[in-house]
Order: C-alpha cells, then sequence, then structure tokens
C-alpha cells in the first residue's frame, strides 16, 4: 500500500467535517478472483493532521489487485486512515456494484459504535 | 430453502452496518396464485458471523415458487437470518411492485420494536 | 363505502411496519363539483389485524364520486382505518396535484400528535 | 393584500399536518426594481381555523408587484397567517430562483425557535 | 477581497434560517496552480445583521485568483462571515468537483462543533 | 360528452404546434368496472380552429364513469376533436397507469399513418 | 405457453401506435440454470386483431421457469405474438438486468429489417 | 413593449444555433385575469444581427401585466423577434404551468411550416 | 487478452439488434500509469454469430493493466469483435470518467463511417 | 492562449467520433467585468490528427480572465481546433448558466451549417 500523506489540520480549533469520495474504486474478490467495483467515501473530523488528496488516491489504487472481503476492506482502510490521522472521528462507507444481482453497502465508524 | 452459509466477522470489535440489497426478488402470491415481484433488503451489525452473499442469492431464490403474503415474508427472512447469524441487530425492509394499484413496504427488525 | 376486511397479523409478537400507497386516488371537491386526484399513503404498525389489499382499494374506489375536503379527508379514512384494525399506531398521508397553482400535502397520526 | 380567509378545522381534536405549496410566487425586488420569482411552502398544524385555498392563492397574488426582501417577505406571510388562523404551530419557506449567480432559501417558524 | 455589506435584520425577534447557494464558486490550487471549481452554501440564524447578496457574490469572486486549500477556504468564509454578521449561528458547506477522481466536501460551523 | 368548444386560430397563416397534457385522466375498464388512469397527451397544427381548454377540460371528465378500452378511448378522442377542430394534423396519445404488471401507451394520427 | 387472445382492432382504417410494457419478467438461464430477469416491451401497429392484455401477461408468465437466451427469447415473443395478430409491424424490446457485470438488450422487428 | 436591442452578429459567415431560455416568464390570463407562468425558448440562426440579452429580459418583462392566450404569445413574441432580427431560421417555445389540472405547450418557426 | 467465444445466431434470418453494456470497465493511461474508468457499449447485428456474454467479460478484463488511449481503445475493440463475429454492423462507444476536469466520448462503427 | 497539441489519429482509416465535455469553463462578461460560468463540448472526427487532452485544458483555461461573449467564444473556439487538426468535422457547444434570469447555449460546425 502507498503511503498516506498529512499535512496540518489548517483551524484545529474547531470540529469541522471533511468528506472525500472516490467513485473508481476496484479490488479483487478473494474468492473467484473477479475484480470488485464500488465508491468509497471518507468522512472525518481532523484533530492535527488532515489526509493529503493525492497520497489518498495511491493508497485506494494499492487495492486494485488486492484480493479483499468488502467487509474487510471498509475496516482495513478506516484502520489504516485512523493510524495515520488520528482524527476526532470517522467514517468509512463503501458502496459496491452489484454481484450475483446483489449490491452491498458497509459502514464502519472511530470511534465507538456504527451508526446506520 | 437453500441453507444459508456464514462466515467470520472479520472485525467482532466493532460495531458496523452491513447492508445487501436484492432487486431482483420474486414469490407467488399465496390468494392468486399470480407471481409477486420487490426489492429485499437487509441491514444488520454482525456479532460472530456475516452472511455469504451467494447462500444469501441461493436462499432468496427458495421463494420463487412459494405462495407467501407480503406481511410474512419481511418477518420470515428475518427470522431465518437472524437465527443463522445472531446480529447485533438486523432490519429487513421488502419493497414491492404494485398490484391493483397500490404498491407496499414492510419493514422488520430485530431485536425489539420497528422504527419507522 | 366498502367494507374495510382484515387478516391476523401473522407476526403479532413483533412491531413491524407496514406501508401501503395508492398513487391512483380521485374524489370531488365539495366546493366546486370538479375531480380532486392524489395520493394516499397508509403507514402503520398493525396489532391483532392487517387490512386486506383488496377491500383497501374498493374502500378507496368509494371516494370517486364523493365531495369532500382534503383536510377532513385524510382524517376520515385514519379513522376508519383505525376502527377497522385497532392499529399499534397509523399515518395517513394525502399527497394531491395542484389546484389553482397550489399542490398541498395532509398528514394525521393515531394516536397522539401528529409529527411534520 | 387580498384577505385571507378560513374555513372551520374540521378536526380539531387531532394534531396533524397541512402543507401547502404555491411554486408559482413573483414579487419585486425593492433594490433594482427587477421581478423575483420563487415557490413559498407554507405547512401547519391548525387549531380552531384552516386556511381556504382560493383566498391564499390571492392573497400571495398580492405581492405580484410589491417591492419587498426575501427576508422579510417569509417573515411577513407567516405573520399574516398565523394572525388569520392562530395555528398550534406553522412553518413558511421560501425558494427563491437564482440572482448574481446564487438562489436563496429563507425559513420561519410560529412560535418559537427555526430549526434549520 | 470585496468588503461584505449588511443589512439590518428585519426580524430580529425570531430565530428564522437563511440560505443563500453560489454554484458557480471558484479558486486556485495552492500547489499545482490549476483551477478549482465548485458550490459555497451559506446557511445562518442572522441576529442584528443579514450580508446584502451583491456583496457577498463579489467577496466570494475574491478567490479567482487565490490559492487555497479546501480544508482553509471553507473554515475562512465562515470566519469572514462571522465577524461580520455575528450570527446567531452559521454552517459554511464546500462541495468540490473531481480531482485525481475524488470529489470533496467541506462543513464548518460557528459556533460550537461540527454536525455532520 | 361536454361539448368541445373552439376559438379562432389567432394565426391561420402560420404551421405552429399545440401540445396540451392532461395528467389526470380517468375512465372505467369495461370488463372489470374498475377506474383505469392515464394522462392525455393531444398535439396539433390548428387551421381555423384552436380547442378552448376549459372545454378539453370538461370533454376529458364525460370519461370518468364511461367503460372504454385503451385502444378505443385515444381513437374516439382523435375523432371527436379532429371533428370539431378540423386540424391541418392531429396526434393523441394516452399513457395508462399499470394494470397486471403491464403499462401500456397508445398513440393515434390524424390524418394518415401512425408513426412510433 | 398460455393462449395468446385476441380481440377485433376496433379503429382498423387507421394506422396507430399500441405499447405494452411489461416490467417484471423472469425466466432462467438456459447454462447456470440461474433466473433472469427484466422488462419486455411489445410495439405494433393492429391490423385487425389487438392482443388481449390479460392474455399477454400469461404468456409472459409462461417463461418463468424456461431456460432461454436472451437473443431467442426476443425473437421468440415476436414469432408468436405476429403468428397470433398478423399485425401491420410489430417490434419487441428486451432489456435484461446485469449478469457478470453487463446488462444487455435485444430489440426485434417484423417484417424487415431491426433499427438501432 | 421594451425595445429589442441587438448587436453584430461576429460569425456571419457560418450558420450556428443561438438558445436562450427564460424560465421565469408570467403573462395573465385575457377570461380570468388570473396570473400564467412559464417558460420561453428562442432559437435562432443569426444573418447579421444578434438579439442583445439585457433588452430581450426587459421584453418579455414587458407581457407581465399583459393579458393574452398561450397560442397568441408565442406567436407575438416570434414575430417581435423575427422583424427585429431578420434571423435566417429562428424558433420559439412556449412551455406552460398546469391550468384546470392541464399543462400547455406552444411552438411556433420563422420561416416555413412548424415541425413538432 | 482473453479469447472471445461466439455461438450460433439463434434467428439469423432476421436483422435483429443486440446491446451489452459493460460499466465497470478499466484500463490505465499510456502516459501516466494513472487507472483509466469508464462504460464499453457494444451495439451489433449479428449474421451468424453472436457473442457469449462470459467471454466478453474476459476479454473486456484483459485491458485492466494495459496502457492504451481513449481513442485506441474503442477502435481495438471494434476490431477484435469484428474479426470474431463478422457481424452485419456494429458500433462500440466507450465512456470515460472525468480527467483534468473533462469526460471524453468515442464512438466507432463497422462498416463504414461513425454517425454522431 | 496556450498552443493546442496534437498526436496522430490511431485510426484513420475509419470515420470515428471523439466528444470531449469540459463543465468546469470559465470567461469574463466584456460588458460587466463579471465572470462567466459554463460548460463546453468539443465533438469532431479526426482527420490525420487527434487533440491531445491536457493540451485542451491548457487552451480552455486561457479564457479564465477573457473578457468575450458567447456568440463569440464558442466559435473562437470552433476555428482554433479546426486550424490546429483539421478534422473531417466538428462541432463545438456551448452551455452558459443564468444571467439576467436566462440560460443561453450556442452550438457552431465546420464545415457547412449548423444543425440544430
Amino acid at each position: 500500500m502507498a503511503q498516506l500523506e498529512t499535512f496540518d489540520n489548517p483551524h484545529p480549533g474547531r470540529d469541522y467535517v471533511i468528506r472525500h469520495v472516490a467513485p473508481e474504486f476496484t479490488s479483487v474478490c478473494p474468492v473467484t478472483g473477479q475484480p470488485d467495483f464500488g465508491a468509497i467515501e471518507i468522512e472525518y473530523v481532523a484533530d492535527k493532521l488532515c489526509v493529503e488528496l493525492k497520497s489518498l488516491k495511491f493508497y485506494l489504487q494499492g487495492y486494485r489487485n488486492e484480493g479483499v472481503f468488502y467487509e474487510d476492506l471498509v475496516n482495513r482502510i478506516l484502520d489504516d486512515l485512523a493510524a495515520a490521522l488520528a482524527p476526532r472521528r470517522m467514517k468509512v462507507t463503501g458502496r459496491f456494484t452489484p454481484r450475483g444481482g446483489m449490491h452491498s453497502v458497509v459502514v464502519a465508524e472511530h470511534p465507538g459504535d456504527a451508526r446506520p
């Protein structure tokens, strides 16, 4: 995986919301080896650090040839970003295109419980 | 009905939300024998187990030639999935196409009371 | 008005939500005698009884040549359904097409106060 | 301004919501004299009185050649309707078409504080 | 930056919501020098002062050739408007078009914590 | 059926197109006696006469309690309007809401052959 | 397959267009045995006969447990309807939901060549 | 009516299309005195002259308190613009909001016959 | 590239249209090495052969790590499919997501000239 | 203006269509000095040369602080691109956001007459 880079939060005295949406996400199904497609949405309140957009793009591209389940993927992205940014709070949502006639969404939050 | 298969929740330490939407659902009206059509949405917070997608597809296909009322159908799917997964919480929504000029939605949750 | 028919709630142990939407509703303006058009949405949590769909269709058709104000109509439908079903709770919404350049919505709930 | 006319609330024992939307509203900018366009939405819980639709249409048409700021207009409509109906609660929303590349919305409620 | 001009709140006795949306915003990326595009939405409850629309347009045009990060931009607009208006509360949202395949949203509020 | 009224074409020297759309049409199924719903669109090039809108509304309301097949209905409306207006050309389209899970459209033109 | 029933074209002297859309079509993939879903649209100019809607519904339901390729299905429906109705012309379109990430459309016309 | 102003076509050697859409049009019904609302679309190929946008706005505002039928209005706008610009060709479309449950469109072209 | 597989056209006596849309296409920019995303639409009239869907999916997946320009890509897919199927005619359309703020479409046809 | 760069058409033996859409265009009104916003769409059939996307982006950015009328702008872009590429044919469309309540579209083609 590419290194997530950060820059200093320009307004750390205020709780404000940053949301990045990457609609061109692709990974690989670990069972069939077939490509999966979807959109990853990252929403967070920064503490000291913000994620730099270009490094976030490269980080997400790192899954292009990686075999990973939806449920695992969203939690791993959340863990990596939370480790890099130590945000006040963060939510990662993955919305995946249909497989077997079904489409799926996975939502994970840091810290605390998920809210649907 | 096909057996619902499960796999171990890869991140049991976190409450996170999983949602699968199956827009190609069909069953049969128990009164007229005519086919019914709709979409089934399953949203849950896993505890130890997640539902495997292919087995969920086969399970839902099991209603294809089954005569069942909307109100009963949604509750049965909820009961079967709750029994197989023992989720922290789960909501099943059925949205059905028009019959007699009316379209219908049924929403059931486990555990506790339904929230509109 | 046609008789509203009911069937036994197949899952009375659970509070779950049933919603029927009838987009082909028509009645008559009591002042001008001109036809009114709209959609009636009925959402409820059943206690012992569910409303049978075909009888609901005939009941709503009973307003076809009836002169009635929007505000009165929605409350009357709520009263009739609440009397027939004794639901744990119920909400009736009427959405009406433009008259004099204005379109109108009326929402009534049983029991207790309306929530916008 | 045309007189707002009322009729007796047919179901005063229940708090229920009435919403009228007038998408063909026009007034005049008090600074430039240019016409302004927008939609006015009125939502209320009646106490003893409901507003009669035709008189509401004429009342809103009364602003056609009136010079008035958006912020003032929405509050004046709310004041006039609240005075005529003495509603349990009421919300007036004005949505205005673009001027100088910007479109505007103003929302006022009676009684108490505005809720965005 | 152009001076933000104000006028007296015509209804200071009531908390009501004013929202202006400027979908034609453009600034410059401070790293690449390339133009950025987006929409700025300003929602506030006025105390003594309202912002005059024409001066708001000129103020936002002041960023046309300014190099500024999304996170910084939204907070600066909020700070400038809060300083000029001393509103009871205010929220500024910036929605930016895709860069590197990702689109971004930043939301900041005055006073207190951001609410997603 | 109400009488179709006409007024003199104000610009008979030019071939221009007039289109009226009535989305609140209802008639009755001649087999089941159940109400049918749909939208009627009338497009024509006037010769000496234009149809007066209020009389067109009353004419279409004349089908409210009439039993008639879709295929017959659209041709009858075309025949009646063509007889009343003697238009240079005319097209009538009926779009009907679902019955038995299917929705239907019928298009007839005067004079000459239908063009899909 | 259920018998297609017909009724006499009520306006044989005019070429006019009839279109029925059945969005609740389902058949079975002849290779995998998995259900396929889609919408069937039938557009025709009747000569002496029109297709009766209820029999068309039953005819299309006859494919519910039939294994058939998309390309074959659309041509078979066209052949059956053309044989039953001897229409002046007819077009059948099948629009199918995604399989393997791809969705498909097949269009066949009688008589003569297909027009995209 | 305000004077239509023009400027020299900057590229008279090429036939190219100019389209202006004014969605904030209002006039008055000559029968009832009630306001009418709609959108006016003007599409033309300039010869020597183009219409100046601000004067077009003022010209269209000239109908604000004018009583005029839809059919007449669209032809008058076409006549006035054709007289002022002598365009190679021009089409004027008026789309009007619902009156009596029906919405209307009128399309006129210069020179020659209307094409639907 | 995976081998394109075919099956016999089940209705070679009729010119009919087959369209497959693959919205999950991805390749690589030959200049920057960055991933490109888009949708590929294939529309054809079969002669003796139809393309088998699973092999088409694998063929398109063959571009996943291939560096290729949009203009070249669409023509290569057309050439490969035309060589495998010898269709009566075929059109390939590629619609690509924004790069540098611009999105692109390329359309090529076999045989003969492109039609916009 | 930035130099438009080209690359060799990879399939000159076939007439095929290339379309680039730039929705983030901005220039300046030559009369008021206020910014204008819009989308520029370029569609062409290449002969020997294709336009390189990055240079096209820089070329369009060259209008950012340029005062130019809509009618002139679209023709100038067409002239510059036609001079650089010598395409078999080309169409340039500019769609501009509302000014004075009106939005405008200009379409020019090379060679020959404009087609609406």
